[in-house]
């Protein structure tokens, strides 16, 4: 029995899709950040990266490459072991606790990516309570929708951000326990949680929460601790999650919050036991990067300050951006097809590279460019980018702004239909 | 409502099973590897590693630890995004082309780790096959098991490396398709999958193969491709399995096989979409360790020569090893408590770090030591531990080797009642 077909003919299905990826190959450098060298199939090329989720460039922060390489050098590549055989290095230690004061809680467990930190995290969470019910946010990403799933608990979703719905399924689990299940920045839209209003709601109807903070930590409150950190109700949030792989610049996932849930977790996750710890010299550059964000506001500063003159070069040349109140800027294109066209001019006529997002990322119809601008895309930079969106804009026909009595309107977050999404990738 | 106690109550179950587990706080010493500082109650102290898995001691290797170091300068500490959206630096892959051409095969494709790559592999798989039966050894890792589960087919478990049982759920399974899912090295008893008549029974019966060589890639085979390079039949197993993190020194998972298939998961599989990529600096860490191995047979040897030594010095000094045939030399306890207490002992009072291996990674009742000599455990080092051993032994009254007839007799591999084994962690 020959096997090749059922592959064969499941990649096929995503060629007649026009959801069948590549992968730009791409060697970033890390001393003209974002700028990177692209091996284009006519040859090594430099572009610039406006896609990457190295929000701040700390990727190539002297500090954190040189934690990395001073670790890798007395401690050597690897951990060697699991936490527990071998692999508990001063390092690991060291990190856990940085991301305990990070977010104010007694404990943090750091786990091999901030996808296995969702996965195996809510799971075992959701395993230990009894007869928990696990309201979630239609919006979760993948890792946590999968988190949801193996934990094989009861479930129920609600519309993305919508306090009233969320109350009526908190109000219909009755006395079981419950947990709440939801993102700080959604990464695909750029919206935010109402934080506070949804802390109130766990207060009044006893469920306990857990905060997926991937897109915030390091970019959002005084210290780099997230959105909960900005807007004062981290101390409310049973479980916050984050990732050292964005805006820390290296990879790596984590949870922190109360000791005994952290024990309880680390005693019992399958994803945090049965796997090898992350290298020392990845915690020592992760540790790096939070210390840093912990003291220095500057690279925050000149993300809003860049993502603010990015979000009016393109109101200004009229191209379609969803309107967020983060640092992530989707420019709409409605179509799989033209999206990908859209990103294949850029790069290959513009040296600009913004991989398109299509379904199963994002709901069909709502396939966009998404823009994140750190604090070293300077104005020339953005000056070059609006220029080349107009280009592709008019070559490609796309949509523009709809101009409605004078006025601009963009394309509201949330107004499209919504089918299966999975998050970022 | 107060969540607290369902963790608590967790993590007290634990303890009275005593089951809890405390990890050794360490510090690698890469020049000085197999030693580390041990952050002891009393302060660091020099102590030497007698568990880890980095069997090669590849991870303080001057060309992996410089590739990592002179990468993070130039490329920065991490990826900067998934693979599909920035992430796919040049550095990974050229480790897939490396690891592709190590064990034959047309394509690789790494994941965050060894855990993800056969929960995530295993998963997507089986769930592009209509209809498939998975046919799984009892023995395999917790990650295999996980990866069975979440693909959700019919699945029958084989008893351990029991090619009787095996053709029996083959023909059980009739024209269905059938994956087999195996290990080459188990990585707790140390022996060795009967790979070659596996390999007859799929062909003969149409099954599709899944190996997993994570306790045998750089250790086994001419050019380190693993047992099945070593016993020639690489060739016939469809999807080969591996980590980057063990013998390779570094951290991070594979699987290599047809192009097709590897370019059906890396289109399918979540855990592999929707994580940020791993850094360059590791990749490339990665691909000079396998390149080394592929060339050099200097520390394969080494290793060999120091395992069939301590084998020996355990031997003579009659202390209870579970005979092997690889470089895993497990020293039975047969309790938890006494496994622990031998384990406190060897560190506290020699300055010897041997982890206790209890349930649940391995079966009640065959609790263990599990020693795993590199090439850098020297023959002083060798007689230090028989000696600490002996006299641990001695202290604690732990079973001897029992003399029948003037022989010793060892404890044979699966002598034991097997319980729930879930792999190394």
């Amino acid at each position: 029995m020959s096997y090749d077909h059922f592959f064969a003919d499941a990649v096929d299905a995503l060629r007649r899709e026009r959801r069948y990826r590549t992968f730009a190959e791409i060697e970033r450098n890390a001393e003209r950040f974002p700028r990177a060298t692209w091996h284009s199939p006519g040859g090594p090329r430099e572009i610039v990266v406006w896609c990457s989720n190295d929000y701040l460039g700390m990727g190539s922060h002297p500090a954190v490459v040189e934690a990395m390489r001073e670790t890798a050098l007395l401690r050597g590549a690897g951990a060697g072991g699991t936490r527990n055989i071998s692999g508990n290095s001063h390092e690991i230690v060291m990190l856990e606790r940085e991301l305990a004061d990070l977010h104010g809680k007694e404990a943090g467990l750091v786990f091999t990516s901030g996808y296995v930190s969702n996965a195996t995290g809510i799971s075992t969470i959701v395993r230990l309570i009894p007869e928990c019910v696990v309201i979630s946010d239609e919006l979760n990403h993948n890792s946590m929708i999968e988190g949801v799933r193996q934990g094989g608990r009861q479930k129920a979703i609600f519309r993305h951000n919508d306090l009233g719905h969320l109350e009526e399924l908190l109000q219909a689990a009755g006395d079981r326990p419950k947990l709440i299940v939801f993102e700080s920045v959604y990464s695909m839209d750029g919206d935010i949680a109402p934080m506070a209003e949804i802390c109130d709601l766990a207060e009044r109807y006893g469920a306990m929460t857990y905060l997926d903070e991937v897109h915030a930590v390091g970019m959002y409150g005084p210290r780099g601790g997230g959105v909960a950190e900005r807007d004062g109700v981290m101390h409310r949030i049973d479980v916050i999650e984050g990732t050292l792989g964005k805006a820390f610049g290296v990879v790596g996932g984590y949870i922190t919050g109360k000791q005994v849930v952290m024990d309880a977790v680390r005693s019992y996750a399958p994803g945090f036991i049965f796997t090898t710890a992350l290298p020392p010299a990845i915690a020592a550059a992760a540790t790096a990067s939070i210390r840093h964000l912990k003291l220095s506001g500057q690279e925050r500063d000149g993300q809003r300050r860049q993502v603010a003159k990015v979000k009016a070069a393109l109101a200004a040349a009229g191209l379609p951006q969803m309107e967020t109140p983060t640092h992530i800027v989707p420019v709409m294109v409605g179509d799989a097809k033209a999206c990908k066209a859209a990103s294949d001019v850029l790069l290959a006529e513009h040296n600009i590279y913004i991989q398109p997002i299509n379904y199963p990322t994002v709901p069909r119809g709502t396939e966009r460019l998404r823009i994140t601008p750190t604090p070293f895309h300077d104005d020339k930079l953005i000056a070059h980018l609006a220029g080349a969106l107009n280009d592709v804009w008019t070559r490609l026909d796309l949509p523009r702004v709809r101009a409605t009595g004078g006025e601009r309107r963009v394309l509201a977050a949330g107004a499209a239909p919504l089918a299966m999404p999975v998050g970022g990738g």
